[in-house]
């Protein structure tokens, strides 16, 4: 393989700038030329493809954000789309991929494969953390961080004001964000979506911590709760606690940006690396990732099919420390 | 004077620990005794008032929220309840107050002086800086950076990903939060109470930026925004602009809290300072401020009753530096 | 066990307060009485014991330091003050203890098990992360980013200006700090303990890197490495390449403060719990750690005596990223 | 005029990207073309100068450091060397130029002016803030908030192990930085260059804190302070007080990177445009500055001979806030 194409695809994560350096520099030290593919299947059908160097990744470690940015493509969802896909991959040379993305990414990646035989090895760049194959994704340790520094500055207000602070943080189908920020921002209770959290339960804590004169509290709700988004759950308790000051807040795509922390800039580096040397060693349609500390390639298909669960000792630690 | 109270009232800011601390220390320096005054004139009314000295104000100078705590007062609304402060404060010995808050606190303390004659000195604290009578309100350097920092990390998934962001900051009747910013954070646009900007312009500026390849915008809305909060401007913005991908982001209480910036502390210990030895050299209902440098007292009255006008350049400097 | 005592011991690193905050709260899930010894052997000795409870550790997660504090002790290291220390536990009732530390905590702790028969379970806690028995030690995780936050700032400047920053970090012995200190960082060269790394290499590095008309540099060195000190090293750089314009930072105590990580948090969290449940599960002389995310229990001989080695793939991924 | 340069020049700090960007976006909206000549007067000698609009300046306002990067010049000094100077700008057809910088950068500007008729502007780009002629120079407000959060990482550390830390922050000839590092810092000593402070007072305030159970403290310590810096400060005390545990910190170039802060952004912004209307104007040799919220010229000779005394007050302020 002499030439190689590497694109971000999907929600954007920290980090993915650190991951694209260490593939692009990778690449170099490997005797390989790599190419920036720009706004992912969008920007490869419509062949916005940059050689890269070394050079053209300097500085970019700490940076939030894609340096190639990312789009959706409804055109790579059909096959004339990905046929354009192809043809400028070969106009450029390009015989093999990396990528930087979530199950969305792999997916077409996949599809890509078995249409055109062009290999991809992928990176998990998602902030969500739910994918099967690793245990942390580049941008998660980020995010997480970031809800906190959030949830501290809450935490001042609330303890000086007797109210309740219900924080949506991220987390469509999976509490692997709400859960640190619950354990680690000192929450009273998480709800999330792998485990059913009732109103009534809900409002029965807060009323027992009340008549035990504790007068803040904070709810971590993640956004994908059977229980609704915080604004609903934060309505309906307020209904039967009407004499609690209940507030909302919802983080959002803060928790996309930033500087990648210390952890997701090892994470990313290590992952470029093992991405550019397992497509140079001949695999295809597989995604790296760390698990127990060593790096492990784990097939596109099984990373799409296969749930990642919880660690389930986590609530019961919320319980503990809530005491 | 002998002994004099300190509370905190309103919502609370960043500094007002600082200031706390400044006040404490300023008392026992001019060898005063100070009592803290818990949540503000409820606890006033309760008497949750307890002796200070130097050490309990340790190592506070950093902390967001307030130690004092605060509380809105029904009861002091009324003569029965005012009564019953001030028969908390002769009970302790109380000859004179410091606070720290907003103009409904200087309203109270007024209304309080007029009645019982205690007399008090406050100083400004408030994210807002919506206060007649100083440069800057304690909080709002603070508030500022904390928003601006949420905004750094969203441009980073905006430019990733040709967004258009409406962040919503706080700000019921003034754009001074919003005004630095939008020239910090490098927005498109700012919509502020204090001037009025239609959707259609709003619409007709992104419209533009996107017809000269521009794909990443931001629009900072102060929540009292005429045209409606980010949530609104955002809908009706789509509607006009539905190829656009728009996000909503509410910092909401977030902006409460943190450590206190350089200059807050800086502000609040000077303005702490300057309350006391006001108070002790027979000033009565009038703010601490500090403008052009200077130490200004200010009356209440006029606090409260004039208005604090923002620099009328900044909306012509968002527009040059949007260029 | 119907009493336990909790103390900090050794250099402070941040997590520690979580720490404490779950064993306190652990012990009274579990229905067992806590209480607090300040300064660690030094407070036993004297007495400096004291109730804590639930509401005792509320609003400590995030905190720096230790509530506890931490001192060193001549007296525990003799005979007659390990007696002392042991009276005042018989006073006070207390049959268990937990400390956090690190291996000189866990001698101490050891010795005087062996003499009077008072079980110890520790979590380990300090920057360094040289402990077996754990992947990771509270404080670590922050320690690092802490030191990657300053030289992401110190790259501003270097950029700027065509310069060689020589940065020291903490580790005495390891280049646990330093190794993604250079990684997350994007130095070019990185002097650690662990492997030898001469001044001549440093120099050619350097020099062929000017050649190629790169002309900022970042040059991580860990406090403990064979050839010397940041200042002592950039010294010896200077002379053979008189025309680089050198700079030292040192980064010293600030590297144990701050707020901590999520991830030291989460972490200091289920070691607090684990140790106390440890404790009431009869464990003695051991520390908690995680391994591969498992809780683990380790004897304190063995995180005394073996040896925990750095990944010695990391040496491999600087020089791939300096490309 | 038709065309002009802008350059950065002496140390860098943060808040010049804002002001780059504000000078470039200024001259377009003004209809003036603009180029940027890369590290300072070097550079301008040897032709790096590159055209830049609008697009130059995307996403820059947040990064520290300068894109145009500042550089020494022996030549510039040199008759010969502002001839080729000249004769560069002449190539360009540049007619002004918009600099940023110290009174170094002025100073040469000063004499440019009066060999070869090119008038400049300038803005006051320096973390020091001791420049007379504007109450804030761009990077100081930022500088002081790195240098304040670093002190309270320490302080975390330092009361947990009853330590004195003796804490070096920049300042040379000037104690701007050092004085609300201390006061926001809740230092108990500072030593500045502007007034005497004798070792010998230092070990009385330690001593007689000691004394009353104070165990912790910290010195800010100004580089230039007539008693030493802060390595010979503390070994000068520690040979009085043996029994102290002294630590020494010196945050060096840390305080001159960093993303900067509001306050940095606005006035950059407000400096940058008001640079580029002056030069339009038709000033010459004079500096921008902001004096109690206006917009000021000061010639280029007051800035470079006239003294800005600190606020007398504020050692006041030390003294009765460590009371």
């Amino acid at each position: 393989m002499k030439r190689i194409g590497v694109f971000t695809s999907g929600g954007d994560a920290p980090g993915m700038n650190a991951c694209i350096r260490a593939i692009v520099r990778a690449a170099v030290y490997h005797g390989v030329e790599v190419y920036g593919i720009h706004r992912g299947f969008k920007g490869m059908i419509k062949g916005e493809i940059y050689k890269m160097d070394s050079h053209s990744v300097s500085n970019i470690i700490q940076k939030g954000g894609t340096i190639l940015r990312s789009a959706r493509s409804k055109e790579f969802v059909t096959p004339e789309g990905r046929k354009m896909a192809y043809d400028q991959l070969q106009k450029f040379g390009i015989e093999g991929l990396v990528c930087i993305g979530g199950d969305g990414t792999f997916t077409g990646a996949n599809i890509f494969f078995e249409e055109f035989g062009i290999p991809t090895v992928g990176a998990p760049g998602t902030i969500d953390n739910d994918l099967y194959g690793t245990d942390y994704t580049i941008g998660y340790d980020t995010a997480v961080n970031t809800a906190l520094d959030a949830i501290d500055k809450i935490r001042d207000t609330a303890d000086s004001h007797d109210r309740v602070f219900f924080i949506e943080v991220m987390g469509r189908d999976s509490g692997y964000i709400a859960m640190p920020c619950a354990v680690g921002g000192g929450a009273e209770i998480v709800m999330i979506p792998e485990t059913e959290t009732t109103i009534d339960e809900v409002v029965d804590t807060l009323r027992t911590g009340w008549n035990r004169s504790k007068t803040s509290f904070i709810v971590i709700v993640a956004e994908g709760d059977d229980a609704g988004n915080a604004t609903e759950v934060a309505a309906k308790v307020q209904q039967e606690l009407p004499h609690m000051d209940a507030r909302v807040t919802i983080l959002g795509h803060v928790q996309r940006g930033g500087a990648p922390t210390a952890a997701d800039r090892m994470l990313a580096s290590q992952l470029g690396i093992a991405c550019v040397e397992g497509l140079l060693e001949g695999r295809k349609c597989e995604m790296a990732g760390i698990i127990n500390g060593e790096i492990v390639y784990t097939p596109f298909i099984d990373t799409i099919t296969k749930d990642k669960l919880i660690n389930p000792n986590y609530l019961k630690m919320v319980n503990i420390l809530s005491v």
